[in-house]
């Protein structure tokens, strides 16, 4: 087992590396926009999967509406990456939406993003591998593998798998792992759109028949006229486009420094990208009137219309390079997972475990975690990227709305300070700059008040078109993980006060009795009996369970020899059982002997083979398992070891 | 949990009570007779099957064969019984073939009878309940519960644990239980061949026409012509009427007194009910031309024939008794396989816990047992009599031959024993039983070789025309079992031999230093430290892991008023473990000790839920299980109990 670990995961690092393990902008990019970027993969087909039913109800131009509602998102986008990047500067050590809400608005408002972000990240992790895997069963379609889209969840479990492994390594190891596919997804995106678009305007009349048999809708629709409402919810759909922007935010310490800048930098090309990439995808998809199918992704549609001929290879690039950034995307909630968790962990809000950080410098136990939870909820979809949307963006929206809350406290709060300042007189040996800042903080107020009350807008609007389809999972489900954070503070801040050392003065003397259970006279036993006697010399006592008074009469006439002034007890047992007669035994002599410790030496003889524990009575296991819980009770193994 | 087993089990039953548990010979043979008789209900089948495969290949007349072949096997029961009925008067406390045996063969043949005995126990039980519940759905067969037949497996699986249950509760009460369902199927039975003869001399002309089209054939074979090897296997098919025959002798001391007297007469009535129940049953399939079906059972065709009209509704008693002697058969195999392990087990064959009587006076592990290897047959072979009858008859006829061979040896050592005393003149006292008793040896040793002779000649049939039908898989398990029991009494022997109390001299005394590993300074760690300064007072060491300088540098300031002249020693550990870093200071500790005792005094906190301990790191329970496999290191609990 442990050379197994050894050989998927690596040696142990020492703690001493700890600061170097830091990443470039180029390679952060690579990790923290492998999600944002990746959603252009799906954000689009989201979107024509909600027009789908208008257009089903006769409405054929209803296709044609995607456009605006990705320019809309691109505008919502851009405000959000604003904001974020005002966060980025004044939270220079991480601020995600955890950090932000909880030191501005409050400890509750603070888990209920630190819940909120953690159903995200799972959420992620579950879509971009799903969406991932279409990619691949969508490139297969026509050939004699078209068959694996069967198998999709299999194909999920195995990438989950694969990442958790990557991530299990450490995180500079995972980044150069994950540098190449990311610039090569956005390079071949890239040349999709060019050539899509030159392909077009050269030939505009090329288009392909869509094939109405397999046309898909978005799970929990029917067919409608196109109303506000389904406008509305297209764009909530859409919105999956901005999931994975606030990655950076939570990750600052991960960036080499200075760290605020390269990481503003970084969050700003990121936006930009992803508003080329998505609007991109959306126009050709509207241009060449893609429909949503349900074999076939529309990322793949657009890359078949638009690579035919001597270039119909590079299809096949666009499609593995969108598989290879969607099933690394997940990666992103790998770094910020376990780091949110150990956060919160350390807060004690989680178990602690999840605060440690394992041999090779990385929070093992929450990597393992999002793996597994991730892991059900793809097996519990079916790997069905549709079906998940409606569950995703709750999360993502409503830990932008206290974060951006957050931030309009944090710059309140610091205008009211530098006024406060500037009243007592202290601005007077710097009366510029703080004349800038005193203007820095309103703008910053202005701008993450805009980004609070238009994401929180977009979340009603969610939560309204969604609900039924499965964001009320979601709804439920962060208040119970709230609950849960609060349950398991307070178990930790009452373990703490009952172990307290308040109130005592020193170590105190103990007096204690020791029994020795035994079930014969062999080396074992008197291994237990000089044990006993060496812990205490003057206060053992042997006992012996009567089960036949046969080899009860034997045992006393050995114990002559062996005894050694020990004093022999034998207790009665009419049902045959072992255990009950010496439990209560032992009560007996915790009742008599007035707070004194009693102590339990058991004799156990440890096998040199596994299998061989099959072959003895378990009592020494029963019995320590039923002397745990009994108070004052010391427990003492005394093994002896056999041989053969 | 616990009150579940009381309502199933019962409450636990005094020792005392143990001589009170036995059997009038009304209830032994409702209970031991049950194997044997409910053969009847499915033996006449499996000749008719093997037969089969000549009635297609156009032998018309091959299925009147059934009424010679069910004779030579009548012939065959009497030298069986007649053989076991030497061996209950001889082995009055209880003569299995593992006794009679190993007493006279030796060991090794001991173990190999013991071997066959458990795996015909299990597949008694397989078998029975199989076509147990082939009797319920053949019932069904034309009412609208026809598709019963595919919930055969589930509906094996749940009468199978019911009996388990039963005999939890203990052999008295499953006795009274089982009684009146035997003398039910008896009464039954009877009727069906007495009415049945009636009805075919009284009308001769009235036989239905058989559904060739369900016509089966048994497993392995096809189409052939009727030679001797396909009659030899027909005959090898019916001799699992004998099975269970032995019951009895295996459980002798059950009866009440005069054991063995009871117990012979219980095995002459069981044997004559046998060939009346048997060769009726083959007759009437005869008289019938009743073709062996894939959805319903000769018997249930039988007595479709043989109650119509008014009496319509016997058929249905018929096949309620048939079921339920059936599946109250796998009870003989309940009693008689716990009792066979404990025997094993008493000899260090097999794990001493079978050896051990449970709270209601039953050896309640080897039932358990044999409930689970006869559930996971059943559903290995889909609840199909005709796949498992194959596997039947090997141990069966294998321990039949090592019996009756056993009671040759002692007859023949019992005959030179008296020539001896009669040569030494001892006998002149009395003259008269000397020669009666002479006479009697030669006799007895004249039956058991015919016995084991003709048993040992129906193995090697069986075994011919079986190996490849499923016979291979007992001749392979069998001396597989043999080689397992031989290898637990080596363990046993070995430790043993460890354990002797052989060279020692009395308790010596011990010196030892003590270790306490702390995580910082709470009541827990400190009620660790006040009792390891009681056991040891001026040789306790603290030791604490330092994982983060500072946190280490406030303990040791903390420890100035704590410490109380106890030393304290930090460890480094450069990659974040606190196990590894431990165990390496112990085991110097241990090197510079000079085989002393090293005890490891661990503080730990129990939790006052279950739920809390998923919050705490688990370092108390990895340590133990590291620390269980060094030689030397005694580990001590000190538990802290929490309150909420």
């Amino acid at each position: 087992m442990a050379s197994l670990k050894r050989f998927l995961v690596g040696s142990p690092i020492r703690t001493a590396r700890l600061a170097h393990e830091r990443l470039t902008k180029k390679t952060a990019l690579a990790i923290f926009a492998s999600d944002a970027l990746s959603s252009t993969a799906y954000a689009t087909e989201q979107i024509l999967l909600v027009l789908a039913a208008a257009y089903v109800a006769g409405q054929a131009g209803a296709f044609s509406r995607v456009v605006p509602i990705s320019l809309a998102i691109c505008g919502l986008l851009v405000i959000v990456a604003l904001s974020y990047r005002q966060t980025v500067y004044a939270y220079p050590s991480g601020g995600g939406a955890f950090i932000v809400a909880k030191d501005n608005l409050g400890t509750l408002p603070g888990l209920v993003a630190g819940a909120s972000l953690l159903v995200d990240y799972v959420l992620t992790v579950s879509v971009s591998i799903a969406a991932g895997v279409e990619a691949i069963t969508s490139a297969m379609v026509g050939t004699r593998f078209m068959g694996l889209h069967e198998h999709r969840v299999l194909l999920c479990l195995f990438f989950i798998m694969f990442i958790m492994l990557a991530n299990l390594r450490g995180v500079r190891e995972a980044g150069s792992l994950f540098a190449a596919p990311s610039y090569a997804f956005i390079f071949s995106f890239l040349c999709l759109i060019g050539f899509g678009l030159v392909r077009y305007y050269m030939n505009p009349g090329i288009v392909p028949l869509p094939n109405e048999a397999d046309l898909k809708i978005a799970e929990g629709y029917q067919a409608q006229p196109l109303d506000l409402l389904l406008l509305l919810g297209a764009f909530a759909n859409g919105c999956a486009a901005l999931t994975g922007i606030e990655a950076i935010s939570n990750g600052i310490q991960a960036f080499k420094k200075p760290e605020s800048k390269n990481a503003a930098t970084t969050l700003m090309w990121m936006a930009a990208l992803l508003i080329v990439l998505f609007l991109g995808a959306s126009v050709l998809a509207h241009l060449f009137k893609i429909h949503p199918m349900g074999h076939e992704t529309v990322i793949s549609q657009i890359g078949r219309v638009v690579f035919t001929g001597s270039f119909g290879w590079f299809y096949y690039v666009v499609q593995a390079t969108t598989a290879a950034i969607l099933i690394l995307a997940a990666n992103t909630s790998f770094a910020g997972f376990p780091r949110l968790a150990s956060l919160l962990a350390r807060d004690r809000f989680l178990p602690r475990q999840l605060s440690n950080l394992g041999d090779r410098l990385v929070f093992s136990n929450g990597i393992v975690l999002l793996a597994v939870f991730s892991g059900v909820l793809v097996w519990a979809f079916r790997g069905d990227t549709s079906r998940l949307i409606p569950l995703y963006a709750v999360g993502v929206f409503l830990s932008f709305t206290l974060s951006q809350a957050g931030m309009m406290v944090h710059w309140w709060r610091e205008g009211k300070a530098q006024q406060a300042a500037r009243a007592a007189g202290t601005a007077s040996s710097s009366g510029e700059p703080g004349a800038e800042k005193s203007s820095h903080w309103r703008k910053s107020l202005v701008i993450n008040s805009i980004g609070a009350s238009v994401t929180f807008v977009v979340l009603m609007v969610f939560i309204l078109t969604k609900f039924l389809h499965g964001a009320w999972i979601v709804v439920v489900l962060i208040p119970l993980l709230v609950l849960m954070f609060l349950r398991i503070h307070k178990h930790y801040f009452q373990v703490a006060q009952q172990l307290s050392t308040v109130g005592l003065e020193g170590l105190r003397p103990i007096h204690h009795e020791v029994i020795v259970p035994i079930s014969g006279i062999h080396r074992g036993v008197i291994a237990a009996l000089e044990y006993a006697k060496s812990i205490a010399p003057h206060h053992v006592t042997a006992v012996y369970v009567n089960l036949d008074d046969e080899a009860t009469q034997k045992l006393r006439e050995k114990w002559q020899q062996w005894g050694s002034g020990v004093n022999l007890v034998v207790v009665a047992s009419p049902y045959r059982s072992l255990l009950r007669p010496f439990l209560n035994y032992v009560d007996r002599v915790k009742r008599s002997s007035h707070g004194e410790v009693v102590t339990i030496v058991l004799p156990e003889f440890v096998p040199a083979r596994w299998w061989q524990n099959l072959l003895h009575n378990q009592n020494t296991l029963f019995l320590k398992g039923a002397l745990l819980f009994k108070k004052g009770v010391v427990v003492t193994n005394v093994p002896y070891h056999l041989d053969r």
